[in-house]
C-alpha cells in the first residue's frame, strides 16, 4: 500500500500567544514537529502539545531553533557548529523530557526556520547537528530538505532520514527548491498544490518549472500550520490523499 | 567510615560571563549541581560543566531555577504547581541530553534559589517539582532543604532524598536555619563553620543559636561557589574532613 | 460637556504573535497603553503602535511589565523599590524613543498586570514608579487604579493622575474592586457593563454588589483589547457614551 | 593642545555577573559606550554606569547592540535595516531615561559587536542606524569605525562623527585593519600599542603591516574593558598621553 508522511510544525505558541489551529491540525498530520522554547514553545506548550499529539496517535518530533523569539527563528544567526549542537542537543533533551513523562516516544528531529536552511546548504552545521540527534540516541529520525547536507550527513552517520518535500513550493529541474526570490517560487493553486503532493506519494516525481517530469525522494510532505488556510488545507489533502488509497503515516523504520 | 556528600552549584556562567572558580570546585566537591538555562547557565556551559563533571568523578544534578537570568533565579515568582511542574521538566530534560551524550548518569536534582526557597515551605509547589523527578525518571534522587516539604513530599513519592544543610547558616532549636534577615544567621568564623560540617557529619547535630545541641538529619552539605572565599574555603573543608576519616562521596542509593 | 476617556492596553504582540485588534481599537478609545517588550512587545510592535495611535489621534502611554514575557507580567515577582524604578524608567524610554522619531507626544504612563496590581497595593513600590515617571518627564500623566496607593504616591509627587475604572469589574460598598475570587467579581451582562461606565461618566458612582450607590474618582474606563469579544464591545459602548452626549477624550491637563 | 578622545564599552555586566573594572577605568577614559540591555546590560547596571560616567566626568553614550546577551551581540544576525533602526532607537532611548534621570546628557551613540561590525560594511544598515540616531536627537555624534560606511552615511546625513581606531589591532595599507583571521592583525606589544597611539593623536598616521606611513583620521580610540589587562593598559596609556601632552577629552563639538 502506498503511504506518504505529512508533518507539520506545531506547538509554536508562547505564553498567552496561542496558536489555535494545533487541536485540529493534529486530525490530519501523522508528524508533528514540536518547538523546544528557543525560537517559540514554552514549557507548557510543550507539554500540552506532546499530550495532544500522544492523544491524536501523531509521531512526535523535536524541532529545534535559533535562539531567537522576536525572529521566530527565522534569521540567520551566525552560529558555530559547537553552538548548533549545544543548542539542538538542548532542545532535544528537553522535548523529551516531555514525551518521557506522558509516556510516548520521540520519533524524529527536524530542525526549524534559519538553522534549517543554513543545515541545508553547509555540511559543517549539518554534521553538528546531526552528531548531537546521534549522540542523543541514534535511533531517532532525521527530517530534512529533500537533496540537502542535512540528508547526506545523517545518512553517513548512519541516521535513519525522512527526506522532506513540500506542497506549496516549486522545483527546478535539478530537484531543489525554486528560491522564494523568483516570481515562481510558490505553488499558487490549491489544486496543483493537492497534484504535486499525489505526484511525490504515488511516483515519487514533480513536475518542475520548465514542465519537466523529475524525480524528488519524498517521504515526508510539509505542510505549514499558521497561515489562515492552512486547516482548510491539510483537510483536504488529507482527504484526497485517502481517496486515492494512499496512507497518511509517519515513516516505517 | 564515615561519609558526608559536599555539594556545589556549578555552571552558571552565561555567555561571555565564565564562573571562573568551577574547574578547581570540582576536585573538593562530591555532587555538582549544574545550572539549566533559566537562571543560569546555556548550552555551551552545560556542556562544559557536564564534560567536567565526568572527568572529576563528581555526581551530576540538574539544578532547574526560575526563568530569571537577570534576578538569578533569586527574586520570587508566584508560579502554579503546573507551571512548576513544566519548568523542572524542561530543565532536567535540557541537562540530561548533555549528560547523556557524554555518557554519564544524571544522579539528582537540586532546585535553585527562589524556587528552592518556595518549595521547601509550600507542599503544593514541593509536590509538583517532585512529580517532575518522578516522570522523568523515579530513580533520580532529590537533594532539598532538610525538614523542608521537599523532603516530604518525595519521601511519600519513594524518591530518594539527600538532607541539605549548611556550612555557614545558623539553626534555631527547632533545626530550622535562622532566618537570614536575624544579626546572628550567618556562622562567620570558618573555624565554626568547619567544627558544624564535622558535627554533622559525625554526629548527625549541629549547635542552636542558643548553644543547645539539636540533631539534624545532613546527607549533603552545600558549598557555596561564588564567593570571592569559595574556593579556599572548599579546599579547607574538604582536608579536613578527609583528615577526621570522613570520605567526600555522594550519597550512597 | 461631559467627557470620559476610554483606555486600552496596546501594542502586545511578540514578533512572530499577531495582536489583530489594535488597529480597529484605536478607532473607539482615547488613549494607548503601549507595552515596552518586557511583558509584551518589541521594537517592531511599538514603532508600528506609535504611528498607529498618532494616525488616528490617540493619546500614547507608556505600559511599563514585568521582565516575564513568558507569563504576560501577570505572575508576581517579588522585585525591590530599586528594581521597580529602574524597569520602569528602562521601559518608559525606550517607548519615548519611538513617539520622539514619529514626532508624537508621550501623554501617560500605566503600569501593568502584576507590576500594576501590587504597586496598587503596596507604597513603596508606588512610590518608587512614580519617581521613575517624575524623573523622566514630571509632565507625564499617571494612569492607575482608582483609590490606589498609586494614585496617593503620584499625588503626593505632584503628579497628575487619571483615576481608572473597569467597565466589567463589580465594586464593593468601600468603593474597592470585588476581588476576583468571589464568584460576583465580574459584571456579566453587557448591558450593565455600559451602564457602569455611563454612570461613571455621568455621575462619578457605581452601583455596589449590595445595591448601594457609591461614589468612585472615575477619568479613565480600561477596556480590554484581548478578548474575542473586545472589540464589539469597544465599539458598542463608544456608540452609547456618544449617544448620550459623552465626549471620549484623554484627560484635560 | 592636542587631544584625542579614549572611549570604552562600559556597563556590560547583567544580573549577577559583575564588571568589575567599570570603576577604576573610567577615571582613564572620556567616553563611555553604555550597553543597552541587548548584548548585555541590564536596567540596573545602567542606572549604575550612568550614574558612575557622570561622577566622573565621562562623556556618555549609547551603546545598542543585537538581541543576542548569549553571544554578547557578537554573533552576526541577518537583521533586516527596519529592524536595525528599531532595535537601536529602542536601545537609545532606554539608555537615554537613565541619563535624563539622572541630570546628564547623552553625547553618542555607538553600535556594539556584530552590529558596529555589520553596519561597518553595509550601507543600508548603516543608513538605518544613522537615522534611529538622527530621528531620537540629530545633535547626537555617531562613533563609528574610520573609513567605516557608518561615517560616510552619518556625515551625509549631518551627524557629527567621531572616526575609531584601535590600539591593538594592526591597519593595511588602504587604512583599513587587518582582518582578525590574518596572523598579524594584532598589536601584541604594549609599547607599539602606544605608539600606535600617539601616532594617530599627533600625525593622524599609523605605521601598516607592510611598514608604510599611512594617513587614518582618528578621533576617538577603542580600549578594550574586558581583558585581564585592561586597567594596566589603560592607566599606562592615559599617562603615556598626558606625558606627551595630549589631552583626553571627548570629541569637540
Amino acid at each position: 500500500m502506498k503511504m506518504i508522511d505529512l508533518n507539520c510544525d506545531m506547538g509554536e505558541a508562547y505564553g498567552n500567544y496561542a496558536m489555535p489551529n494545533d487541536d485540529r491540525l493534529m486530525d490530519y498530520i501523522s508528524s508533528a514537529n514540536i518547538a523546544c522554547g528557543f525560537h517559540a514553545g514554552d514549557p507548557a506548550v510543550m507539554q500540552q502539545t506532546v499530550a495532544l499529539a500522544i492523544k491524536k496517535g501523531v509521531a512526535i518530533g523535536a524541532h529545534p531553533g535559533l535562539p531567537d523569539l522576536q525572529g521566530f527563528g527565522r534569521r540567520e544567526m551566525k552560529i558555530t557548529a559547537t553552538e548548533a549542537y549545544q543548542l539542538t542537543l538542548y532542545q532535544i533533551g528537553a522535548l523529551s523530557a516531555f514525551v518521557i513523562a506522558a509516556g510516548g516516544k520521540l520519533n524524529h528531529v527536524k530542525a526549524h526556520g534559519a538553522l534549517y536552511n543554513m543545515a541545508a546548504k553547509d555540511a559543517t552545521l549539518a554534521k553538528a547537528i546531526v552528531q548531537a540527534v546521534y549522540d542523543f540516541d541514534p535511533d531517532l529520525m532525521l527530517y530534512a530538505l529533500a537533496g540537502s547536507k542535512m540528508i547526506t550527513e545523517a545518512k553517513e552517520k548512519g541516521i535513519v532520514t525522512a527526506s522532506e518535500v513540500f506542497a506549496d513550493r516549486t522545483y527546478q529541474d535539478d530537484g531543489t527548491l525554486t528560491p522564494r526570490s523568483n516570481h515562481n517560487a510558490m505553488v499558487t493553486s490549491e489544486e496543483d498544490a493537492i497534484n504535486q503532493v499525489l505526484n511525490f506519494a504515488l511516483k515519487q516525481e514533480v513536475n518542475s518549472i520548465t514542465g519537466n517530469r523529475i524525480k524528488v525522494v519524498a517521504e515526508t510532505v510539509c505542510l505549514h500550520g499558521d497561515g489562515e488556510h492552512a486547516l482548510a488545507f491539510a483537510k483536504l489533502i488529507a482527504e484526497r490523499l485517502k481517496k486515492e488509497g494512499i496512507s497518511i503515516k509517519a515513516p516505517n523504520r
